[in-house]
């Protein structure tokens, strides 16, 4: 080898206290030099230097003023907004939903796609069309955008910079998904699988921001997960962890489209349930949906399952525990492997579906290892429909910070 | 909260450069001061700072000198192995191994003993045994020993200190293991879960080395894994993570002792043979195998059970092809949610036990999501029954080097 180690000198040292200052007034909000200088562990010295560097650079603003009678009022500092915003784009099989996130983690505006043909053609079309939308919601130009980060159903190889495993949207494939937004935008482009994007977003502004290790389950057309390891996502080695909707819980299970049997996502997905539902009405099993579905598409979507089983459709009503029951397994399995310290619950597929979420958490709670549970939270995302776009932002902004 | 950063100051910058260095020569052999300040990326008077002052600590040492030629020839340093030396004590259900482990990682002296009662008292006397061996062995005095390390079948509350999940050693759950074995030894002592200093000792000396994340997977009396991210072991949240055993992959399946049903440990764990194997002799299924056990114990072991399979008796055969195919699922699934680069395989189930491993290798080749897989390498522990015993004294000596 050359060198596996960066530089660690004096420049080394201050870039890591200025990314410290900034995570500090991050996460806890607005800090005098004084608070800094204790919160950093700095003295105050280095911290004035710093906090001079940043008012200089714009990254930093002075908010309020605090006197407690004597002396000269104290300054309390804080991120700048206006320092950079990105733009967000979560591409899913249903969706294309986009925010424009500040540099302090505000959502300045948001837009959202249902999509019914996920033709790659017209993805990038539609991608075009949500941008328009948030720059004009925004009043923003395209030369006030920093970057722009694209969350979408699969992974990226770390190695060769081109999509695997995007099963839910045909043709994107083998895609080199950097090159083609970056030619497309002109712009610096990041992208990364959704569940582990939308890890990222609970993580940083979400229901992970206090904890250290946690599983962001995504539960919608597909089954993912984003780990988060001492306070940073975790890729894997070539980028592609997460898989647990293909991992097998019932052997000779189910046919997967991954052509194994048993994965998670083979019993219990939005698209399992699709099809377990026409099963359902080939079979004349479920009168209710039959009254329920499109009559147009015949094909009945996750909604129109949960609508008949509200209805009181017995055999919907299965549907959806059972499915309930398969996913609490594989949260239970990665729980056992990886012991964190919270599991967050987020994807369309809890969206008004209490009989599927209430089914799981219970199967959770009861077959969990009970030392492994004990202390251990379970949460539904706190950003909702839009946690996997406000990710794909903030993997823009994860190199100014410093988590250890 | 306070602080939660460390110092990041001029003494935390050179303590920081000092575990860099030492890790080089750790991972890399002996080196010149110029290879040094190369691979270290710092500059010839830092390097030539820090090994005065490991030189004068007896920590380093100079082990050869070259020449070109031209000017004063160029001394090769090396770790010092007699700088720390520390005593790794692996203590199993079956068995208690002892290494005296150096600071270059080179075994001094080993030292085992089978155990067939596991009680508690027992086991304590044991350890004593061993210990004294070991020191007769490296002709050491307890004096020049810097700190035990213990690895046992079970994890250590991080909270707590208490012992938790050991259920293979009977009268070892919720103990202060810590604390005893400091009072017994007057020693500061480290512990940990067996698997994951399994894993420890994998990535510092043995088939890890050269990977950034590996699972070891350790198949014994019980199963489970220890898991390596960005070249540390991660112990999850609370200290419990690498459950692979009490993972479930077969829904409904036998009865696990942890509860629930259709663990791993329940179908292919050396305990869960034991009982299938029981199962056939009682019902006259296996004529081999009623000719390999100990007649005094009845209790098959994996050993006898193995040697049935191997004088042809088809029922033992199928039994170790099931369980290789069920421990396959756990590393399948295991794959899917971390992508490692590397899987390892170590503990006692695999000695000389073909059919179950073979059959565990075709199982993941076939199963595992190809993209997963395809650049993963899998290999057997490089350091065989040693590894735990290995890891238990590593672990001793993890603050001195730095990893990134």
């Amino acid at each position: 080898m050359e060198s596996g180690y960066g530089k660690s000198d004096q420049t080394f040292l201050r870039n890591y206290n200025i990314r410290k200052v900034r995570t500090i007034l991050r996460e806890e909000g607005p800090c005098s030099r004084v608070d800094l200088s204790v919160k950093a562990n700095l003295d105050k010295k280095t911290i004035t230097n710093i906090i001079n560097e940043m008012l200089k650079n714009g990254e930093v603003e002075v908010v309020s003023k605090s006197s407690n009678g004597a002396g000269r009022p104290k300054e309390n500092l804080a991120l700048n907004g206006e320092y950079s915003r990105c733009i967000g784009l979560d591409i899913g099989g249903t969706h294309i939903t986009g925010v424009v996130l500040d540099f302090t983690g505000k959502v300045l505006c948001e837009h959202n796609i249902d999509v019914v043909n996920n033709d790659s053609d017209i993805l990038f079309q539609l991608c075009d069309l949500v941008m328009e939308e948030l720059l004009e919601k925004s009043k923003l130009s395209i030369d006030e955008i920093d970057k722009i980060g694209i969350a979408f159903p699969g992974h990226i190889d770390i190695r060769t910079g081109r999509t695997v495993l995007s099963e839910n949207i045909q043709g994107w494939d083998d895609l080199p998904i950097l090159d083609i937004f970056t030619e497309k935008y002109g712009k610096e482009v990041m992208a990364n699988d959704c569940s582990r994007l939308m890890a990222l977003a609970e993580l940083r502004y979400g229901a992970g921001n206090d904890e250290r290790n946690i599983i962001v389950f995504d539960l919608g057309l597909g089954i993912g997960c984003g780990i988060v390891i001492n306070r940073k996502i975790f890729p894997g080695s070539t980028g592609m962890s997460g898989e647990v909707g293909h991992t097998i819980v019932k052997v000779d299970g189910s046919r997967c489209t991954c052509g194994r049997n048993g994965c998670i996502e083979a019993l219990a997905s939005g698209w399992a349930l699709s099809k377990q539902a026409m099963d359902l009405l080939k079979n004349n099993e479920s009168p209710m949906l039959s009254k329920t579905i499109n009559k147009n598409t015949m094909i009945p979507t996750t909604k129109e399952i949960v609508l008949a089983a509200k209805l009181g459709d017995d055999k919907c009503i299965q549907l959806l525990k059972n499915a309930g029951r398969y996913v609490a397994i594989g949260i239970i399995n990665s729980i056992s492997i990886i012991n964190p310290s919270k599991v967050i619950i987020g994807g369309r597929l809890i969206r008004d579906n209490d009989i599927f979420y209430d089914e799981m958490i219970k199967t959770v709670k009861k077959d969990a290892i009970p030392e492994l549970i004990k202390d251990m939270k379970i949460e539904v995302s706190a950003l909702g429909d839009l946690a996997t776009a406000i990710g794909a932002a903030t993997q823009c902004f994860e190199e100014f910070f410093e988590y250890e």
